[in-house]
């Protein structure tokens, strides 16, 4: 496969049945509720930098990020519908950002009006260069779809104060941020600008991190011996830091194996994938493959979770995949795919595809509820019944994150290279694409994810002679192709089956993905999944649900050879195929007097077993909830 | 079954080959490797009152605990092995805390010189009356041992302190210590002296314990709003604190469900046993009935640990018994036998015997390496090779109690009353019992646990006419008896197989009890347990160590159908009956670019698997355990 490049969610329409209801629910609820919260939490306001010690709420470090992935979706539902009041909202929010900044360019409310003795002295925890990355991905998000450059240019500001603070030059700073961010959003900002000193500072911060000695050790010293924003008060020291928390304990070509906070990883990642297409840097490519081998075959949840435990919020141990304490940020996902997005351009590779679906249709979207009001911070793969959706978060970088993502979801659908067309994902709808000198219209008609059925109307404007790509899911292990009637064999090279041909218009391409059920068992290593299976039906991960089978969940087994029916239900969850068949449920001992432990093994009784996908759990009466159940 | 006494370990000797040695090295290395700790800590010489601010250690509240039961082990290793250079040193520590006593009877370092101001103002958390609690069991066993009334009198003193402080009566203070075991100790004293009013203050204690308003809620306003001792700074406030905790949260006579901290439970569920046989006290004896039933029906572990989570060191909902993650604290199950002891007694029922035998051949056993030099707090049911015993502990409640456990275990082995005697464990060695006027010698040969045949020779002073009852546990499903060579038919009434008749001397019984390996598998309301297996035999639950059984154990599956041989192996671990059989294991995938996921299920080798009790395990290499296996 050639070089190819994403197609911008501004040329793609999505008028399915799974994902265009969450777009226009993330335009119509999701975006106004949470500028609501956003000015009724004083995040808003703090930028006004009116704030006096001891006025509640004290602004919270964090803060700046959470309007700018707001200001970014938004941008991103303005560019494909234009509302004028939203407009006008932005130009609002926008201008109080802009006042909030500094005559030097500096634009940070926390270490403007409550710490400014600590500017650039907390790298480690501050999160400062973060919140200006998330700044700068909303203004070019902004510029992009309003053709405006209020933001940006004030961004611009920022990023050239930013880069001379820091730097390799004699006085400036050697040091990069606790939280990677700034380094993938000045690749974006290099690329809307055209400026290379961005895309340069991006390269120092990357090159930096994991030098020794480790920037963060003198930070202390330089603070007079301040704690960090994090440290344990009764604690001060740095040195029970663990640099690999923030993946800066080796340079990051030396890093082979995932490691700390699951975002910060795929933030850093994302960058230097980004950082490798746009230099040539296969150094920075081969870690990357390295990285991703680690964290597909190690450390991912059949969800597309990652990140084990709450305690780092991300990495432990190889095949450590507890799954009822399971961490799986929705942020670590959505940053899953940023990465999954980045490594498919640079190598054409269907696996990286395969899972970048995975996360976006089981713990991506397990992220936000039906009715667009509730969030999930973490997605474990089991519930007692007691992890619901909640209203919002103090630290609140999901919410947004998911609706920056579902505002710009067609990015991720088709790409357009010099030879050609590739569609990845099949969700009906159209987009257009830029292939040598013509424009081709792709329409897909298809009930994707509810079946693997998908026609493909191919509109060049004139007749053209190009390849089509067209992904063949990791999970399908059958599929057939036609082109214009034609059975056509389907080869799968890199995950894709290709036609090349001279196109005509209304042309038409069928694909069948077989999209039976299938059993998924996890390598034995995986302790929390012995003996259990999952089940997968196309991209979608199922679960089983109380308020469809009744309590103890976790005592329901599934006969290995039990047969599995899938049906689409359309009045159940927004409509959704579910899946039925017959289970194995213990039959609990009559109470009163008996002894928790017996010679027998218990009896057991057939049960219906329904199971719906896990993307729309936890979307009726609270109940249990499970992943992997037990196979008898 | 007439009521019946425990033969106290004074008449009891214990000569086979799993307990003797045990008590050997308790007296030998774990006392006086305890006396070395107590000394090198500051424990003892904090008895001198000489600290001053800003010293170091700072006497702890628990201090007086530790050394106290050090005592009473002391104690009773003297009252059967005299040992003149460990009566002096008794001599000289009871000579340090008669000289801690104040002019008023108190005794108490912490609140004599860290913080008299407080001095019975934080009775929730400062452990106050339970120091004292232990120093009168230890007084009691010294007095016992020796003769001498040395700490006997000190305690009775501070006891009659304690009287006068609290009660119901103006002026008195009507609360209760956060940690019952005065209540027991006074009952100990009681008995000890003969002083009804140690009696009617243990009532007091327990009939408080609940009432509302919760005592402690007013202790804050009392202290002038100073923060109780194990409140979280952040937050001082006592409205967060769960009486639950502590067993008070309702009058225990209406306590149904056992709540809290498993060790405050059981020292409470013991006074409460203790009363009930004192003062024929029906409503006690049946909130024990209820606690008990509750305790062993949902709450118990197969090892006789109690107590799932580390958080409250307790229990948490019924049927939550993770087992990595398992609490099961020493001394919880060291309480388990004493509230076991005192049910057994109260109603003659062998199945408090069968979880006393449970609690003491498993958790309890487990607490204290075969050298007697390091100790486990807690006892879980499965390790990844990373949990060990270890030396002592900044809160050493537990090594001291297994010594003083292991140097009184003859207690629990025979009983007597008017018209006979009961034999409740099987351990080689000899008992002599009170029969009405008559004195029997019983002399046990058998090679129990390790086997079920056990011979009893009966030796009568003179012929005499009794019911000797034997225990046929719960575990033993088929037992032949024969009396002289004569068989008798076995029937078993609670627990036990009684033979009436006219004894004479060297009158010959045996008793076989048929001790094949079993599996055993938990009420399927366990999460944890489900679709795994346990294997016990006899009273000994096995468990598998990476020692013999390589890694990879949570994936180690054992066939239902598979064979199991149980070998007594001299050489191993001082000597035990291990179990082998033949386990499937998975294959792991061969590494390199593997999916974590598959839709086949693993395919598995066989691999040759054997067990160990649960008892010794962590006294090889340092490796994983498993009990419960999973069952293929």
């Amino acid at each position: 496969m050639q070089t190819i490049r994403p197609v911008p969610f501004t040329r793609v329409t999505l008028q399915d049945s799974f994902w265009a209801p969450r777009q226009h629910t993330n335009r119509d609820v999701t975006l106004p509720l949470m500028y609501d919260r956003l000015k009724e939490t004083g995040r808003l306001d703090a930028l006004r930098l009116d704030w006096k010690p001891g006025k509640e709420p004290v602004p919270h470090i964090f803060w700046e990020s959470d309007v700018a992935k707001w200001l970014e979706a938004a941008s991103y539902s303005l560019a494909v519908h234009y509302d004028p009041q939203l407009d006008a909202l932005l130009d609002e929010v926008i201008a109080l950002i802009a006042l909030a900044q500094q005559s030097d360019g500096y634009l940070n409310v926390y270490f403007t009006v409550v710490k400014p003795q600590y500017r650039w002295l907390d790298l480690r925890d501050a999160h400062e260069l973060y919140c200006a990355g998330h700044l700068m991905e909303a203004a070019v998000a902004h510029h992009a779809a309003t053709g405006k450059r209020t933001l940006l240019e004030v961004l611009c500001r920022y990023a050239d104060h930013i880069a001379t603070v820091f730097g390799p030059e004699p006085g400036q700073k050697r040091g990069y941020c606790g939280h990677p961010e700034v380094e993938l959003a000045l690749v974006r900002l290099y690329r809307a600008t055209g400026e290379e000193r961005y895309l340069k500072l991006s390269q120092f911060f990357v090159d930096e991190r994991g030098r020794l000695p480790l920037y963060f050790h003198g930070e202390q010293a330089a603070r007079g011996g301040a704690p960090s924003y994090f440290s344990n008060p009764l604690s001060p020291s740095d040195r029970g830091y663990d640099p690999a928390y923030c993946q800066s304990h080796k340079p990051v070509r030396e890093q082979t194996e995932v490691t700390g906070h699951a975002v910060r990883a795929m933030y850093l990642y994302s960058a230097m994938a980004d950082l490798a297409g746009e230099t040539g840097d296969g150094s920075l490519l081969g870690a990357c493959r390295a990285l991703w081998d680690h964290l597909t075959g190690r450390l991912m949840y059949v969800t597309g979770g990652i990140g084990s435990t709450e305690k780092n919020e991300g990495f432990t141990t190889d095949f450590d995949l507890p799954n009822a304490h399971a961490y799986c940020e929705t942020c670590a996902s959505i940053g899953l795919v940023f990465w999954a997005h980045r490594m498919l351009h640079l190598t054409g590779e269907g696996k990286y595809a395969d899972v970048l679906e995975r996360a976006l249709y089981n713990n991506v979207v397990s992220g936000v509820s039906l009715d667009g009001r509730r969030f999930f911070y973490d997605n474990p793969l089991a519930s007692s019944g007691s992890h619901h959706r909640r209203d919002w978060f103090s630290c609140a970088c999901c919410p947004p994150n998911v609706a920056r993502l579902l505002a710009s979801l067609g990015q991720y659908v088709y790409s357009e290279s010099a030879g050609g067309a590739a569609i990845h994902l099949y969700i009906q709808g159209s987009g257009t694409v830029d292939v040598a000198s013509y424009t081709v219209k792709l329409h897909q008609s298809t009930q994707y994810p509810w079946d693997g059925h998908v026609r493909i109307r191919v509109e060049p404007q004139q007749p053209a002679s190009f390849t089509l790509s067209l992904r063949v899911p990791g999970w399908c292990r059958a599929a057939t192709l036609s082109v214009c009637g034609q059975a056509v064999p389907v080869e799968v090279q890199n995950g894709y089956a290709r036609v090349d041909r001279l196109w005509h218009p209304d042309d038409l391409v069928e694909l069948s993905l077989e999209m039976p059920v299938e059993r998924v068992y996890a390598d034995p290593r995986v302790e929390a999944n012995l003996g259990c299976v999952a089940l997968q039906r196309g991209p979608l991960v199922l679960c089983a649900e109380a308020a469809d089978c009744g309590p103890g969940l976790a005592a329901l087994a599934l006969p290995r050879d039990v047969q599995l029916q899938a049906a689409y239900e359309p009045d159940l969850l927004g409509g959704v195929v579910s899946v039925t068949g017959r289970a194995l449920r213990p039959v609990v001992p009559s109470t009163g007097g008996g002894s928790l432990y017996g010679t027998e093994p218990w009896t057991t009784e057939p049960v219906t077993f329904k199971a719906v996908p896990y993307a729309v759990w936890d979307n009726r009466l609270a109940g249990a909830m499970r992943v992997w159940l037990r196979e008898a």
